[in-house]
């Protein structure tokens, strides 16, 4: 009972059904992730983010890599377990090594240690940035 | 007095003065960071962070552009006010567009948000990941 | 060994059984919860942290609805299994809906996302506010 | 320069401005929030977040009352200033005095401290939750 | 307009200002900080706020040193301004050194670089822990 | 395959065997911790972050028990299993009790409450520090 409960495919109406297809046809996977299928309790909030989800990581001046990089990076810093298992498959899917997410993680945590030693010592800013 | 003492480039000990260069080379940049002014207190401290952060940042699998937008999505996560600009401004010297940088934020967004509902509802790990 | 010890009921002092009884009372619920009994560990936090509960969660111009609100948003944005599960429970004892939880996680995820994107990009107060 | 760039309603193309002039309709306020003005970098990336913004905080199982105390719930979890401001202005505007937000920050003071309490000792979740 | 109000103690009531003087005389400070002077909106949660505080940082088996140590790497880690700077205060107060305080953030720096390489990695936990 | 790659002792080239060595030594531990072992996918960045953790670790102005205390209340603060369980297991090695762990996470609860109470309401900060 510590779970939501999601809209399966089987169970999804019409509209819901469409949304499922075009995420498993835009990312090329068998099946929709269960992120999607708990949004799918209101249609419209499902629609409304499927929507933005394909324009934040559709053409840009970022790459898909990059952009699941920064997703992977991001998960890891809030430490949410769904999210970073999704994203570290994903990677794995545009042939990303388990050697150069180790590397990711260097970078993620090298960061995180500069931000809260410069966070705790009040740290100026550098001149001109 | 609400920031943390530094240690100035005039006033830095041979050690720490030959550390700074090192910096200002590889980066490519005039100044010393007041990141590693601050971590100039303890010179062995400055010199093993500095050496971490060589390897980090240097050849591998990601690229510099790569990392550097991991650099700058894990401090705004993190809201590091100093951290954020410092990355802003690397990105901006490695040709990174304005444009660019609010895409980077599009999707800094998107997936903080996908972790917060992931977690608030406790949502399976999809099937195989 | 991975989990805190807690005071059981049945090896409570009477003191700690006391405030043990208050908490099942004031609650309405059959069973005190394992936070609590970890706060055990010392009977003088318990009973401070347990009073100052009480009048956080008292009568005051916040229902209590929108303080279990409140307490499962903040659970989620720490992503705190424990407490996202206990608090998921309590506002299902107070009426809500499957289905209002997840737009309770629609309104997480959003200010989530608005929180970094601004953040991220230094965005200005707004004039006036 | 170290804020972000934004479009200024004098500036903006007819899309961008109809959907300003949704944003001030829809809040009831005189002016474009910001943050919405950092978004138009991307006018497609301003539409789809205003359309899920509005959809979110649109009719539901919960009040907009109740979202606006969880958005700032959320903002002071986060830290973030920008919508610490915002957000507190909205729920003034709403008719809820400082006094009700004094003790909205003690619900939020209170909950970080058990998610962190619960966290760092591992307490096992409460039976049948 | 962005600030709390707070209740100075020339306009608080006997009972606000017999916790100011309380305050005032068990930290050993010339002022109340203006945390409780903003608590103080609702005296009844200040008392029962203060009376914990008491507790928490009153005898026991850790040092008042450790525990303003783990006062300003729990605020560092968070970022909060108020709080850093409060406790960088209290801390020199009780004779910590500049040289101590960068020695404390280099540790905060390392742990919260080692918990998000945990994390983003799904480390599993070690034998016997 | 959710959990990362590491490099056991027994398949370890004589560089990260030797540095494995070192740390068995220095923290009086039978085993390697799993953490170190995921870096040994690099075996460079395993010597240069060894390197940092023995000096921030080392003879300072704090004692050991100090930064172990500040470890786990750091790694509490940000949820992270891994970093919990090995930290309540060395401060434990180190003589620290049950009860007086209880203490710390009270101490941690504590001022995560006065962080947010703090930065929801923008306090200011006190006359002086």
């Amino acid at each position: 009972m510590a779970h939501a409960a999601v809209v399966e495919e089987t169970n999804a109406s019409d509209k819901v059904r469409a949304i499922y297809e075009d995420i498993k046809k835009t990312f090329g996977i068998p099946i929709v992730p269960n992120l999607f299928k708990a949004m799918a309790a209101n249609p419209d909030y499902l629609q409304a983010t499927w929507n933005q989800c394909k324009i934040v990581l559709g053409p840009g001046e970022l790459t898909r890599r990059e952009k699941e990089l920064v997703a992977l990076a991001v998960s890891a810093t809030n430490n949410c377990e769904y999210c970073i298992r999704a994203h570290t498959a994903a990677l794995k899917g545009l042939g990303v090594s388990n050697t150069a997410i180790v590397e990711l993680m260097s970078v993620v945590g090298l960061f995180n240690q500069f931000n809260k030693f410069a966070d705790g010592l009040r740290i100026e800013p550098d001149l001109g940035v």
